[in-house]
């Protein structure tokens, strides 16, 4: 039975609420196999996530084994693929407390970056789970500054192996998901490393867990880093190698070769070694971002119409708390956004996908802008939507910081997404590096990319706006916003240049400049995103 | 031995790091009593908190009842009182990781409301640890609006008792700390019912558990209400009391007072019973706000000179992160914020222990500007340091998510702030409600009191800063804040009239304005604050 608060509150919408759900879905076909899952999944005893919050970490983890161990059953049963249309509504409807889900990046990072060869011999094997795959990138000492990572891959052409080895503490690996105690291989980056001269940083498929019993493999040490504000069910992990040796053909190689005799062939940007991140992070927003504000704002606007609290009107029954100004003034907006977002996000994907697809054919071109596209919009949508979260929390008083309410742990969760897969503050500092060179190209009458062409266009006018009904035309904001990117880009490029004129150093001159490049980089993606 | 990094930043201190250590403690002395109590409580292995973050629920709140056991022992093996200069330091020190805490808010409440006699009765009892006590007040269904609470205390006549009862699930008590399991006695909020005439909140002494085998006593149901996101050392719990007798010498009757023959008898405002609130969220700004943010500042400042990323200067070692210009804007102005409300703190505690005096005298003139004035500094101090610490977490990136830096239950835990001992929306709606009546009467002419008078000082003046030096001088941002501030409590008051002349009914126009009225709210108190 329904509430008569919530009943009394869904009859009075002034659309269709079928019609807008198979839009939000992508269609009426999409909504019938969203709903298949749903009922199918949470049909299931395995997938309760009933007593969730009175497990300890270590149940929590075991819980998401066995959730991905008969996933693969039920997929099998119903006929679901990884490729299918289901498998975002199972993590959906997983809440993504599922194990292995390294697994997925892995397997990715094969796609995108392993030669024909390569593809063709470990896909099989992952899609199978012959294996379980890991990531292995960020170390304890170095996460955002990627040419700083100190793993060493020494190519012995004597063997035809790559020597793997952590030179000290801070090159451990450190947070990779399921690398604490689940994964048997990882792609670990490394500093290859051929007669003696470094190379860069490059990817090898490194084993480190027998397929026999599970043990760790000769020179690896690896364990779970212990606990973290969120994410118990899953074992991030650390990674020390001594002395590991893997065959040549373990290094991707789909742009970079190293020949039997330790020539080094490489096709296109070195840059292209961090495109698995440019693609995650913009897969990331849809699943870890969009989903968790969605359901944020269900929990807190449905909270705010069965609490009532205080008295409206004297003398009346006390009044569902949505129906005061500050709870409206603190949740709409957020739903707002939540759908704003939603729709927007067909575009950014589409966006890459037509990226993605140009860098398989060997045409990097676009690299620059898809890295600075991505990593500004996950910098600005997940900031906007951790705080929306935060601010759903909060609007629902105590009973949003019970655990039990599914807000605190949504919050926990979001906040880890603006730190991974590329801290917010130097993401939108490349994202500015970015719009700077172009605002000099721009500014020199040369050609810059389509999705800087504004910068181009500078106007001088003033605000369109004549009276405070303007504002409510969408075009006032977007003029207004372009403005703002411009203005702010110009002013600071100004600013860089002065103070590289007056004799400040290049790289002290930017240093001093950043706090206003955050700000020109943010207001750019905003820009671009209404 | 001491990272070098952070031995090179001491060095380069430009004032007496001792004189102002003494000076943030108040006096060299109190310097001296802190290192001793500091040394006491960490050379202690009782109170070590080493493996918290691997503790259960159940042994989080078991270690806490052991720590408050051996607290007692050590309190007086050490010559220590809880009244004494030492207590601030051992609660610090033990990080408020210790179980029995609402003990000190049940005496307060007996302190506070109860009349000589009771204080004579209970408080010995308590100050021994003969009972331990809780404070039962927001119910599953009640929190800000206290009128509303519904726990019962019927007068009976005949056997002289007040039975007490949970007339319906909302009215079941829930959130008090200590309640799940600890408590012997709480005091209890309820609607006092004389011969069938309600008159109102009023506060009753209940024993809950067994004194010989803590079990819980007849009529009483009370247990624990589950995982919160952090506190996971205390007991928060729910209270259902069914037909519970107590004599009536346990409703507290410093105000107000139940005679035999049942006349009621109240000496002051009836909002007195509130006042033990009001003093605990002035009380709680130290302890459980600002030590966190000084402890979160401390951690986040330290990390940002011992972690290297990314090179300033090309061709040199990696940059201490804490030498980018983005880092120092999240970082010094959360420092500078943690000294600013230390130095407040003095102010309003000496403030609201005049005003306790008063109160003690039965003079009850400042008991509407002590709300006031607590409401409101309380929600902008919360507020603002539950920012801060969340900006420090952030700052250290992946390092800032794992628990063991300290920072998630840092900020987990100032969290709730926002939302305890009145959440922060509420409060500033009540503050604002005194700020829209004091303006009124300033525009009448009449006399308003001290806090306020700003209002009648309306000056319609521009800014007088000329150049951009100008916003150097504090008085600028003083006299700005004090223009806001008077600015959005009298266009808000006027937008009200103007609302209730065109026919808007005063509880819809009042609505109509909250959002308005909290800004208002919220730079009074940033105003009175600088």
């Amino acid at each position: 039975s329904v509430n008569p608060d919530l009943a009394s509150e869904r009859q009075t919408a002034s659309f269709s609420v079928e019609k807008l759900t198979a839009l939000l879905d992508g269609g009426t076909e999409q909504t019938r196999i969203r709903r298949a899952v749903v009922e199918a999944i949470e049909s299931d005893p395995v997938f309760s996530r009933e007593n969730q919050y009175f497990q300890t970490q270590n149940e929590r983890y075991e819980a998401a084994v066995r959730k991905a161990v008969h996933l693969q059953k039920k997929m099998h049963e119903m006929g679901w693929t990884e490729n299918g249309p289901e498998y975002k509504y199972i993590y959906r409807a997983l809440s993504g407390d599922v194990a292995f889900l390294l697994h997925r990046v892995f397997m990715r990072s094969i796609s995108v970056l392993g030669s024909d060869k390569q593809i063709a011999q470990w896909i099989p094997l992952a899609t199978q789970h012959k294996l379980i795959g890991s990531y292995a990138q960020t170390e304890l000492g170095h996460g955002t500054y990627l040419q700083g990572l100190e793993t060493t891959a020494v190519f012995d052409t004597a063997t035809q192996e790559f020597i793997l080895n952590t030179p000290k503490i801070s090159a451990m690996k450190w947070w990779p998901g399921d690398m604490g105690r689940s994964a048997t291989h990882t792609v670990v980056f490394a500093q290859l490393y051929i007669h003696g001269k470094c190379y860069g940083i490059h990817p090898f498929i490194v084993q480190i867990r027998s397929l026999q019993d599970h043990s760790l493999c000769p020179g690896v040490i690896a364990g779970d880093i212990g606990p973290k504000m969120s994410f118990e069910h899953i074992d991030n992990g650390y990674l020390l190698l001594k002395n590991v040796r893997i065959p040549r053909e373990n290094m991707l190689s789909k742009f970079c070769e190293v020949r039997p005799d330790g020539t080094y062939v490489r096709q296109g940007s070195q840059k292209i070694n961090y495109f698995t991140m440019t693609t995650v992070r913009i897969s990331l927003i849809s699943d870890e971002v969009l989903t968790p504000l969605m359901k944020a704002c269900t929990i807190a606007i449905r909270y705010s119409v069965v609490r009532r609290q205080s008295k409206l009107k004297p003398g009346e029954q006390e009044a569902k708390i949505l129906d005061y100004q500050t709870q409206q003034e603190k949740l709409l907006p957020q739903l707002a956004a939540a759908y704003a977002f939603h729709f927007i996000n067909d575009y950014l994907q589409e966006l890459f996908n037509r990226g993605y697809r140009e860098i398989q054919r060997k045409n990097f071109d676009m690299l620059p802008e898809l890295h600075a596209l991505s990593s500004g919009f996950k910098a600005v949508i997940t900031q906007h939507c951790t705080a929306g979260v935060e601010i759903c929390l909060r609007a629902c008083g105590g009973h949003g910081y019970s655990l039990l309410s599914g807000l605190p742990s949504l919050y926990t969760k979001i906040l880890a997404s603006c730190i991974y897969e590329g801290e917010n503050t130097i993401l939108l500092l490349q994202t500015a590096r970015f719009l700077i060179k172009c605002f000099m190209a721009a500014d020199a009458g040369q050609p810059v990319p389509p999705s800087v062409t504004y910068l181009a266009a500078v106007k001088h006018g003033k605000c369109p706006a004549k009276n405070k009904l303007d504002f409510l035309s969408p075009d006032i904001y977007t003029e207004a916003y372009q403005h703002v990117a411009v203005r702010l880009t110009s002013s600071t490029a100004a600013k860089l240049q002065d103070l590289i004129q007056s004799g400040v150093k290049k790289h002290d001159a930017w240093n001093q400049c950043t706090v206003q490049l955050v700000q020109a980089a943010k207001v750019s993606k905003i820009y671009l995103l209404i």
